[in-house]
């Protein structure tokens, strides 16, 4: 079979008239043709949808050449469709098995919707539109889906189609070969090499990537490109991005309506939102899963290569293929992995170190002279304490909290302020090094110089704004917020929003105090049952209350950022996405981090003393923590919130997914069932999309995380090791859905993690202070350090938990405190109780307390250790930012010589051109 | 006359050779030659020097050629030498009248000198090869000036080499007129028009800036950029530093003599440091001082415009005219001056805050109730105070310390706290807004992109290095330190440099020691005199020392800082006036500071209390303050060392350039004194030079300025006051400096203050921390507000000086404290005395003293406030960082326009040239 028999059979039967729109009358090229401009040839190829007649002759020679732009050459003409595999391969493409399908739009018309007519002219309009726009498209009828009703507009971008926008979108594409290799980096290579890694992916399977230098694509110089096959020049993500690009700026009125351009009747995703199309995405690459091993078909199908090197939950110890995750999903994405991959990595120095932290607190458990005294000592056990709360307490014995004083102690020894220390140093390495891993892969990936500035306006900010400016770079007519307008609505939705975070505070603070109340009022109850129970039924209650609080917030304040960011007008989407990320930020973190703060740095702090409670909320007693401290509860706090969250988070986030697959597919196969061919597009349409807001609840969930991590650290010293084992898990679950549950995201490009790093930043800042609050107020370092150099007879502990507590007269308690019961058959008739803190009854005046000056010894030194803490721990994060440059020397160096082998080529290329002018200036003569 | 005489005449009569060098042979251009490249076209013009024939007949065309280029019309070559006023601008051309001075050469040869034979061969080889890379030169004999001692050779560039030049150097010329008027700019300065300010400089006397966007040059687009006159489309300062360039890199040695390669014999500043040349200078534009006026003549004499808008010290409360400085001192001059002014005018409202504060102090000084009570209360002031130091001191009258405690008061209010807050804000502010200034300044004089790597390797490098490599970027060989090598040079340096600051810090702290020592030593003296004069001799004798081991380390240290610059190799001249300034820096700060420091935080803070002085210190005790605080002794320090630092600095600023000026001028007019006329070259030639490190002087004064403003301004309030004055007339005297006592110095680049602008941060950062500290540790506002509130029974400060001070049971006073005169008749049989310190007797053991529950209640107050006040200004310096952008909203807009205009000029060229492809193809088929 010749080529051309071939290419006859390929000619579309009439039945598909937008595959090749308009050819009527179109008379093969004329000589002229070549003179033309390029712009103007590509729009001239298809240029309207006017009938619908079957091609004419003129058309198979065109069609012949087109292929053969697309680098097709006879044999694999010949051999396609000769086996199973390359049929599986065939649906990415056109019927023709040569044109690449870079979009599908799906849609399924409701004959008994009364808007049908009108959508079908709509989708009409714009598909006679983007046709115009230099796309090819070809449709698929709904007979041919498996669930007999959906109908898909397969979309090609052609080549002259992909330069032009190529040129006009800015895309860099390889100009050179990088012939960088510092003798650094080679010998460092070579050594590295030499031990075998099972972290490193298989070399064997990665396809071999050349690196080059790239520049902005130019169709005048496409010369000097390096283009070896014009079918992969553009990698996929580049081709449906292009495309999108198309999609996104047709119109689907008739351009009669003129008068209409301000409505901004246009894009793919009005129609989107007003049903027209029901999906619009580009295709999957092929199955993940596939019988036939990686070496043959995964260079073929990069989406089983991520699936067999990074999806796949067996991978979970590898490196991420970055450079492949990015070609596939974006710089976007690609930025995120690569961020998570970093941020896992950085944990395993810290989780490492906070394990020996923690085995250190374990093996001294016992050596701890305070704890050992609550639980050995029989005097110290035998202590009568006061009450811990008014009338339902009773005095209790020193000794019953033994067990609390031990657990105490695994977390609050000496070890855990060194790690604070570290950890704290440990964020500002992770800002520096992350900034260095930016610098590279933004080079590596050519988003170095990519401007936010050449981003395009959101419509719904033209659609809104109604005043217009000329913009004073471009003396273009664009939408405008004046200055004052745009002040008043900053500060409408910052007032908005402050308010809403003093709602949550709120919230926080009245479960406490319902807490206080109920369980007082219960007590009061006269039901016995009742009574007895108080304590446990307000807790159980306020938990449920705090729940409810919370998640009803969390849902209200999801549409209320939306609402204010949306009040603020911003131009771009990064402007927006900014805005939001911010506000539902800032509302997260004061959801989930007010309780633990409480409990941190105010619960048992204000409480006062016997006989001398502070009553000042509803005239109740404060909450009160154990003997030995606030910092097993706050711990307990954080293990619970943090794992819990992660253990509900992974749940949801692998289940919720497999769920609506399941689902979806469920549904469509429901009605026929049939042996039809189950097409990649229709395949692809049954995945649910990827969630409107992205990769925002990703970071969210993770900076909640380092948070976690950082924030208090010095209460939880296994934080690091429970975020890094989820981390492990979360990059392959993300992956998972990334790679197999979703349906392919679009491939956007960026430069950083954007306001995450900020956000980030403060974090770190917070945690400084946090860890210094929290070592000098919550734990109970600073009094043992004070007692032992400054009170000790022997410079030991011994003796220290003598010294924390203080005595109190019965007598003087008030009334409303004076327990119930007595209980006088174990402790006597009590004349005086203990309790924890720094108070002296005054010799002159019996009944009056006051603090002791080891107190405000004890309070000066904690003070002392916050200012000399921060100091110290500010000066060595700017020794640290000082000393490590923000870009990797090898970067550095590849950008100079990038920069260097440009201007060498702008200068040949001007030398060339002069020569040819002069040349032909003396051909003229 | 017609134009082709005038010409003749102008053309050289032999005696000149040097002029237009090697015309033999040189043939009218022939008609092939507009085919040529241009730059082969500048090199043939004047090809060699071979021989010294007088021009040939084809050279006066040529030399129409060029002047026609040069801009010249006969009207003014018609007028030219007709008047006095036309003579003195005459002197700054060639003998032609024509051709602009761009650098004059001076050489003394003195014939006795058995080195001058080598250095004649020098020169000659030297103007040769400059002569071969395009310069034009004219030489004064001896007898020409005015001493009859001295050669001038003077360079000319012409237009050729100018274009030539501009193109390697990447120097920005104006493409398009700035077309950017924002609205608000607009309306602001309608506004701000219609007041008519004192400070605005005449409008009338300023030339018309058009503002222009520029574009590096490149002769291959030059109908692109807009050149109205080719005379001025260089500025002098653009035109003297391509001279320079050129000068710096010319052989002064055979070429023959290839294999001297490597040992660098070239470049003009080699020449100048073996005495070849005596001098090399561009000259200044005319003189500064004339009886014209500004509008006639100061239009065309840039210097004399300076002088009367800007050096003139009656102009001293008018802006600056900043892009005239730029224009004729170039960018790195041009933003010291502007950085100054910038400093000057943000010290205004600092200086205008801290006058009211201490007019707040001297209005309620009366107010004051410890103060009152020391002074009008007869029972507290006759207290009977301990002594201040060991034997020689006595029992004194706490009335004694009245003056003291009312000026201490002055400094140290509630008002103090609050400028001192106010201040660490403002260098907030002062940062943040120079770096909005500087964006502007370098978008406006177009160094925005001015990259540091432009910069060309130091030849002190280049000649101590030895390997090489081959450059990784432009793959040349290069000298080559290698890392480990550097380290090692590093370390060393670094090592010596806290070596040397540790002696710094030593010596200051000797003299401490010395003072304290000789004084008990002198009053063991049996002479009567001498022991009655102990403190005073002690004191003087101390000051004495301390200058001078001040002045030694200065001398001393200035060469081990250049020694340690020079022992780390830099590569480029920036990096190494960075390293070098950061060592010199950070030895006057210690050198300047460490007194203060001492007084500030350690002067009397841990002396212990009688009968239990701290006597580590070779057994002596230490140092104490007044009763009423060390901040008043902090405060006259600071008055006397900062204010006495000013005064000697404007004197020797002004005074030592007038007598160099007047020495030099005399020494010239000595010999010969007849009526020759006195050349420009040659007055430019008596001036001085300007400093080897140039602006770091400057620079290092204005920075340890800063340092006492915003350091210790919170003892000090009236420091700001006093920097203004001071900079108000350094501005002047450095103008007048740089405009009428030197020689016009070299047109730098510079984008800004370099590695100033990090040791100013740093010095802010340091003031937060140093402010805090003094208010909580050497002024009384602290402990003040814990008596108020604390244990005052009616919440003011009367009964504070009782509180403030402890009563001490003389008999238990170390025998070694016991004074010598007990002054009975005064004070009567002392049994106890006061001092300053919160201690009680224990009453379970007399004689032993401890700390009161007071102290460790005001201890802990201080550092509550030093943990508020830092994190408070953090917190604030944060959000005004956050809060205004880097960068002017209007400078960005324009820079975003020339972005645009750029591309779009770049898509025009191209569309341009590829029709002219097209139509040339067409042509030639």
């Amino acid at each position: 079979m010749d080529s051309y028999t071939e290419l006859k059979e390929m000619i579309p039967d009439g039945s598909d008239p937008n595959l090749y729109p308009s050819m009527s009358g179109n008379n093969p090229a004329p000589i002229g043709f070549e003179g033309q401009d390029e712009a103007q040839r590509a729009s001239n190829l298809y240029p309207s949808v006017a009938d619908d007649t079957p091609a004419p002759i003129g058309f198979e020679s065109q069609v012949r050449d087109e292929l053969q732009e697309n680098g097709a050459d006879d044999s694999t003409i010949v051999n396609m469709g000769s086996s199973e595999e390359e049929n599986e391969k065939a649906t990415l493409f056109f019927r023709d098995g040569k044109r690449k399908i870079d979009f599908v739009l799906a849609y399924e018309p409701d004959e008994e919707d009364e808007d049908e007519e009108k959508k079908r002219y709509r989708r009409s309009t714009f598909e006679k539109n983007i046709v115009d726009d230099g796309l090819i498209l070809e449709h698929e009828d709904k007979e041919t889906s498996k669930n007999g009703k959906t109908y898909f507009t397969k979309v090609h971008v052609p080549w002259k189609t992909l330069t032009r926008y190529a040129e006009l979108l800015n895309v860099n594409m390889p100009l050179a070969e990088n012939d960088m290799h510092t003798e650094f980096a080679d010998y460092f290579e070579s050594c590295w090499n030499k031990i075998p890694s099972p972290f490193e992916l298989d070399e064997d399977v990665l396809p071999e990537e050349t690196d080059y230098f790239t520049a902005p694509f130019n169709r005048s110089r496409i010369d000097q490109f390096i283009i070896k096959d014009k079918d992969t020049f553009f990698t996929n993500a580049q081709r449906s991005k292009i495309c999108y690009e198309i999609l996104s700026r047709a119109h689907f009125t008739d351009d009669d309506e003129e008068d209409d351009r301000h409505n901004k009747k246009f894009g793919i995703r009005k129609l989107l939102d007003n049903q027209t199309y029901n999906a619009a995405y580009p295709l999957h690459d092929g199955r993940y899963h596939s019988e036939h091993s990686l070496l043959t078909v995964g260079k073929d199908n990069d989406r089983h290569l991520l699936y067999e090197l990074w999806a796949r939950p067996g991978a979970w110890f590898k490196y991420q293929p970055l450079d492949q995750i990015r070609n596939y999903f974006g710089e976007k994405i690609g930025i995120y992995f690569t961020w998570l991959g970093f941020y896992t990595t950085m944990l395993i120095p810290a989780a490492t170190l906070g394990v020996i932290v923690f085995i250190y607190g374990l093996a001294t458990i016992l050596d701890d002279i305070p704890s050992s005294e609550i639980c050995d000592n029989p005097t110290i056990g035998n202590y009568t304490m006061c009450p811990m709360c008014d009338k339902r307490c009773t005095y209790w014995r020193l000794s019953i909290s033994c067990a609390y004083s031990r657990a105490t102690y695994l977390f609050d020894n000496n070890a855990t302020v060194f790690f604070s220390v570290f950890m704290a140093l440990w964020a500002t390495f992770f800002h520096e090094f992350w900034k260095r891993k930016q610098a590279e892969i933004d080079y590596e990936w050519d988003v170095a110089d990519f401007e936010e500035g050449e981003e395009t306006v959101r419509p719904e900010y033209e659609a809104t704004v109604n005043r217009r400016r000329t913009n004073p770079v471009t003396r273009k007519e664009e939408p405008f917020v004046p200055l004052f307008s745009k002040c008043i609505r900053y500060f409408t939705s910052f007032s908005v929003l402050l308010l809403f975070l003093a709602l949550v505070i709120a919230a926080v603070f009245s479960v406490i105090l319902y807490r206080i109340v109920m369980s007082a009022f219960l007590y009061g109850s006269p039901d016995n049952f009742i009574k007895s129970r108080a304590t446990f039924i307000s807790s159980i209650s306020a938990a449920c209350i705090n729940l409810v609080i919370i998640m009803v917030l969390n849902m209200l304040y999801q549409k209320i950022a939306y609402f204010l960011t949306e009040l603020e007008q911003h131009r771009t989407l990064t402007e927006w996405e900014d805005a939001f990320t911010f506000k539902m930020f800032l509302f997260q973190f004061v959801n989930f981090y007010s309780s633990i703060f409480y409990i941190a740095f105010f619960k048992g702090k204000f409480v006062g003393r016997p006989g001398g409670f502070y009553r000042s909320l509803l005239d109740t007693r404060q909450e009160e923590c154990d003997p030995s401290g606030c910092l097993i509860e706050l711990c307990i706090q954080l293990g619970i919130v943090m794992v819990g969250k992660q253990i509900i988070n992974n749940i949801t986030e692998i289940l919720i997914p497999k769920l609506m697959v399941w689902f979806r597919s469920r549904q469509s196969l429901k009605e026929k069932s049939d042996e039809k061919v189950y097409s990649r597009w229709e395949q692809d349409y049954n995945l649910a999309s990827m969630p409107a807001l992205g990769l925002f609840g990703e970071y969210l969930e993770m900076v909640i995380q380092f948070g976690f991590v950082t924030i208090f650290v010095a209460a939880f010293p296994l934080a690091p090791l429970f975020a890094l084992l989820n981390n492990i898990i979360e990059i392959r679950v993300d992956a998972y859905k990334f790679a197999t549950q979703w349906k392919r995201p679009l491939a956007e490009r960026a430069q950083d993690i954007g306001i995450w790093y900020g956000i980030l930043r403060g974090i770190s800042a917070i945690a400084v202070i946090s860890n210094a609050a929290i070592i000098a107020f919550t734990s109970e370092f600073i009094p043992k350090l004070v007692y032992k150099y400054g009170y000790s007879p022997d410079q030991t502990l011994s003796g220290y938990t003598n010294f924390s507590l203080s005595n109190f007269q019965v007598q003087y308690l008030e009334p409303e405190s004076v327990p119930d019961k007595m209980n006088i058959e174990i402790f006597g008739n009590v004349t005086q109780c203990k309790y924890r803190g720094y108070f002296a009854e005054d010799p002159m005046n019996p009944g009056s307390y006051n603090y002791t000056m080891a107190f405000w010894h004890i309070l000066a030194a904690k003070l002392a250790f916050v200012v000399i803490f921060e100091n110290l721990v500010v000066f060595c994060t700017w020794l640290v930012m000082y000393l490590i440059p923000d870009m990797p020397y090898e970067v550095k160096l590849q950008m100079l010589r990038e920069n260097f082998l440009a201007k060498e080529a702008l200068f040949n290329a001007e030398a060339k051109q002069k020569t040819g002018l002069r040349q032909s200036d003396r051909a003229s003569t």
